[in-house]
């Protein structure tokens, strides 16, 4: 029999899911996850919202529907994106999809031959690598500071590979990070993706979760050419086990990825849909994204300042402006060994070296997640985390 | 910027989708679509039993899920397949997909390298024509007999290509020609497969809707040899727009899906999973099959018979024993010019060659469906294609 395709041969499980394994385990915290605080879900409302639909309008949420997404749905994301500057209605269409992760596989198969180039953040969100590794992509990682994506290293990437299918960025509180790509640098790298001529993919989960500080404009908003794919999501919004994202770009993309969506999945989920646009329309969203801006950033600065009061001074840590991420740094030694020692006294986080295009490289960073651990649970944690640290680090 | 990918440059939308176009003129009556008959959704039920989950246990609903799919539902599913001899937990496993649309094309990436053959029924389900399509797969198509593909010709396909990544099959009422695959000819083609040591893709989204006649074993439970992969859907017997599937298949098989999985939809929304669930295990799932049944026999019989009373006798038609489909041929001519003609006088059915492996064949053969129209639009839709087909045969 036919063995595995050689585009999926090598593919593995994200290393994530094999370090929530332990997190089965009642006893053992988790800040290895990447969920949504539980307590963020408006369910009440959801279940309400559901109901009507389901009393009023069975037939259109049980029906097939049109794979490119729920009408009501699609032309309100595209009055939001209008709002802030991203969205033309003459260049530029919007697909409803499975989750953001779709949107960013659908692209990836629609755009990347095998062996093409795909440019990212070093390190960047593990989905997304493993979505470029299923097509055979070749991955390069350009490392970061602290405004964002490395501009000259960027730049001879750029003019060192030919068959650039695109550079995939998370500009917001980037997953592993925490990190915002500063103003400047977007408008850098928007600068040489267009001398270039390749595509930014702008992925942006997070956005709405700003918590510190002043939006920075997407990149989206500032290319005026064509040149910039962007996936957005309700999961950190709403809730992720809807799996409603989309993708926006130019018209002929679109048309290509309805055609890919048309084969996988026919058309996201309809009633998952009407749930998002009758919350998004008959709610006050604003008021709701207040609510879980509150709720993140106490969660972060309970996270934020544990770790600063106890854990050795040689170990740093972003301080995120919004998301869910914390990414901490060691001095030296051993990550992997810190991160197996952390999960034998029952704290699971996740070794930095999962978010690289080549996991063997070296790596001294490790990531925390604040939004799925109780109050309780991050203060235990880290008070746990900190006694082994100190044990190897001053 | 980098063009579309090889893989999708020539991938187009299915022609049904054009066709369908046309039906978006209220005063065409459609006999083109697919979709289940929306008084066959037990409507009320799916509300009740949601706002029972949405209130009871909301977290579980809108939080990330496994990719593996809802846990008591695969169980449910193994044990109703192990039923009919066609799960052996020691062997196989079972994962949710968005749709057997998903189960198929996650396979194709799975299994199917760029170039590698996939035979099909000649006709065939366009939506599996085009997943295959997308992942450049050379397609050759088969004729079928009345029970089902010719067995000598697959022979010869089989000894003439080295590089089958499998066969593709949908033994019960088949999309597009509503045949169905004798039990001899089942064993015929899995012995052939075993023989050439190549994978069986066995769909069967219809095989719950027989109306007439006695149930034929599928071909994954007479496979003791793990050859036969096999994809199941709710789309036809709760609600298509749910969008939940699932493949069964050997475990290695099933990990690797899950990985593919894990990099486009991450899961399939879980709330569609509850539902689908709950519906089969706290209603008599076999008393809502059986008055399904009952709508379809209905609809199939009035299609059939006003097709026999009115049609010229030159065209001839196939009588499904369940399913949505009846395949029609006509003597000679031009098929279509004949479904243009159709479409002008106001009735849609989709022209033969959509289902071809290479659409610009020469073929005869049309599909209708009659799930979708009611039963006032099948009386006057048959009165209307008989009109013009009196113009053009006898």
């Amino acid at each position: 029999m036919n063995a595995f395709s050689y585009r999926v041969q090598s593919l593995q499980p994200s290393v994530i899911r094999e370090i929530l394994k332990f997190t089965a385990d009642p006893s053992v915290i988790s800040f290895a996850a990447g969920n949504p605080a539980p307590e963020a879900f408006p369910a009440e409302e959801i279940a309400r919202i559901t109901n009507e639909i389901l009393t009023k309008t069975p037939v259109d949420a049980l029906q097939y529907s049109v794979t490119e997404g729920y009408t009501p749905l699609r032309n309100r994301i595209k009055k939001d994106l209008e709002k802030k500057g991203m969205f033309d209605s003459n260049d530029e269409d919007v697909v409803i999809t499975c989750g953001a992760q779709q949107a960013i596989e659908v692209i990836t198969k629609e755009i990347c031959n095998e062996g093409d180039v795909i440019i990212c953040e070093a390190p960047t969100f593990v989905g997304s690598l493993n979505a470029f590794r299923s097509y055979n992509a070749k991955l390069i990682g350009v490392d970061m500071d602290d405004e964002g994506i490395d501009i000259e290293k960027l730049e001879k990437t750029l003019e060192k590979h030919q068959r650039v299918a695109f550079i995939y960025l998370i500009p917001n509180f980037q997953n592993p990070t925490g990190k915002t790509m500063s103003l400047e640098r977007r408008k850098q790298v928007l600068a040489l993706a267009q001398k270039h001529n390749v595509y930014i993919l702008e992925d942006n989960p997070y956005g709405d979760l700003r918590y510190i500080g002043e939006d920075v404009p997407s990149i989206k908003s500032l290319d005026k050419t064509g040149h910039v794919l962007y996936a957005g999501t309700f999961s950190k919004v709403l809730a992720p086990g809807l799996r409603v994202g989309y993708l926006c770009a130019p018209k002929n993309v679109i048309s290509k990825a309805v055609v890919c969506m048309q084969v996988s999945t026919v058309h996201t989920s309809i009633l998952p849909q009407m749930i998002a646009y009758k919350f998004i329309t008959e709610n006050n969203f604003d008021e709701h994204l207040e609510k879980l801006r509150a709720i993140y950033r106490r969660k972060s600065d309970l996270m934020l300042n544990a770790l600063k009061m106890q854990m050795p001074k040689s170990i740093s840590f972003t301080e995120p402006e919004g998301g869910l991420f914390i990414w901490g740094t060691l001095p030296d030694g051993d990550m992997n060994y810190f991160c197996k020692k952390a999960v034998q006294n029952k704290v699971a986080v996740v070794p930095g070296n999962a978010f690289l295009t080549d996991e063997t490289q070296p790596c001294l960073s490790f990531r925390l997640n604040y939004s799925t651990p109780t109050d309780e649970q991050i203060e235990k944690g880290v008070a746990i985390l900190a006694q082994v640290a100190k044990t190897m680090y001053k």
